[in-house]
């Protein structure tokens, strides 16, 4: 798995009095989307919290939002890791109704820090592996 | 103090493609004055928690959506206690456009729970003598 | 169709500080399986309001919080019309962890308003066939 | 007024099970900023959609997330216009706690479209005129 394509639906609650979806929201489907990433490859954010004692946080985030996504729309938020680094991982992402048509683009890059003190730790082996057999 | 009203503005983030504020998001507004409705006397929710170890939670909730809340109103949330219980409090709230208009009442029943098992335990004394000079 | 279930994932979005999912965020996730009960009867909300000028609105809503719902927990939530009147549908809901441990419940009245002028009008005959056929 | 600074109060609404902020929300804090800002040069965004048939979009979004808010937190966030097209504008953007503890930057660019086919347009020349002032 080089990339995962995730279905997103869009309710009310993701609109605004503008009639599309509201900027902010468009993170939340990409963050679903990079859970699934993870997810697909066998691993549980919250067993990684427990057991490993990392958990993953945005560092820094860019997204290029090119049409409106609407209420009602069917979507599909893509996930694909694009680097990685000892404590750190970026993710290139982007937002389309059905398959073809190109509606955002983001480029996200997430650092694993430790659970107490929230400071950078390095990525558990168990995953850095799974990821290594993407590149 | 037996009430208090904290204003509230609607931004972009509230509203929904129905041209209105989202309902789920009155709740947000209700809790922001049952927040500083606490404040006011001198109580900080982070305070309660890491010095008595507790956490309030919403076990029952009910609204009636009287009139809709639009885009850059200026809002007016009230919070009051009127009922107290060895581990819940019940709140009566509303929120009005300016200070007649009423858009929304509300009854919301909270619990005290310790943080650590998630269980209802007596509110604090110092939290419940505040309280008890209200009534 | 009497009753529908819908699968909610709950990612970081929905959680809070607390450890557990926002409390005004179940509101979402019932919307969310209202708007799947309606189109699990081949009615699309924004079809409703583009062909036939409605919308429909919370005018009343009861919910209890039974046990919180966690980070990454894999739910249900339920819809089924418990009451039709001319201009209003009463929702019965519940919010399960796997298809028995009960989280919440809830009572939900939606009105259907006009878009243009946002008063009550009768709901489409088409969508009370439909729910007629439930009865 | 080259710059606004925005008091944002963090509440429960605000956060995640990791403890902080949830990183969309700061998207909600900035917008906040710029609406602000923008009221306080005398311009309502509600009467530039209805008077002149505009509305500002986000097209690109660039953030960088230094240190985590957490719950309860005073926060402020900051707008100021850097880049002034003939249909959009740059913001830079902060948010600190209290005035000099620095937890994120962010860089937007809104378009200026039509309510009516959200085409960009002109940004009018009442607002134009405002921010002229301002460089």
């Amino acid at each position: 798995m080089k990339k995962i394509l995730w279905p997103v639906r869009v309710y009310y609650e993701d609109t605004d009095s503008g009639g599309v979806v509201y900027h902010a929201n468009y993170l939340k489907y990409f963050e679903r989307a990079r859970t699934e990433y993870l997810r697909a490859m066998g691993h549980e954010l919250d067993v990684l919290s427990r057991e490993y004692g990392v958990l993953f946080v945005v560092r820094t985030l860019g997204i290029d939002y090119l049409k409106p996504a609407r209420f009602n729309d069917a979507l599909l938020a893509s996930a694909e890791v694009t680097g990685v680094r000892p404590a750190s991982l970026t993710f290139t992402q982007t937002l389309t109704r059905g398959e073809d048509l190109l509606l955002a683009t983001a480029e996200v890059k997430v650092v694993c820090l430790g659970v107490d003190g929230f400071r950078p730790v390095a990525i558990p082996a168990i995953l850095l592996h799974s990821l290594k057999h993407e590149f």
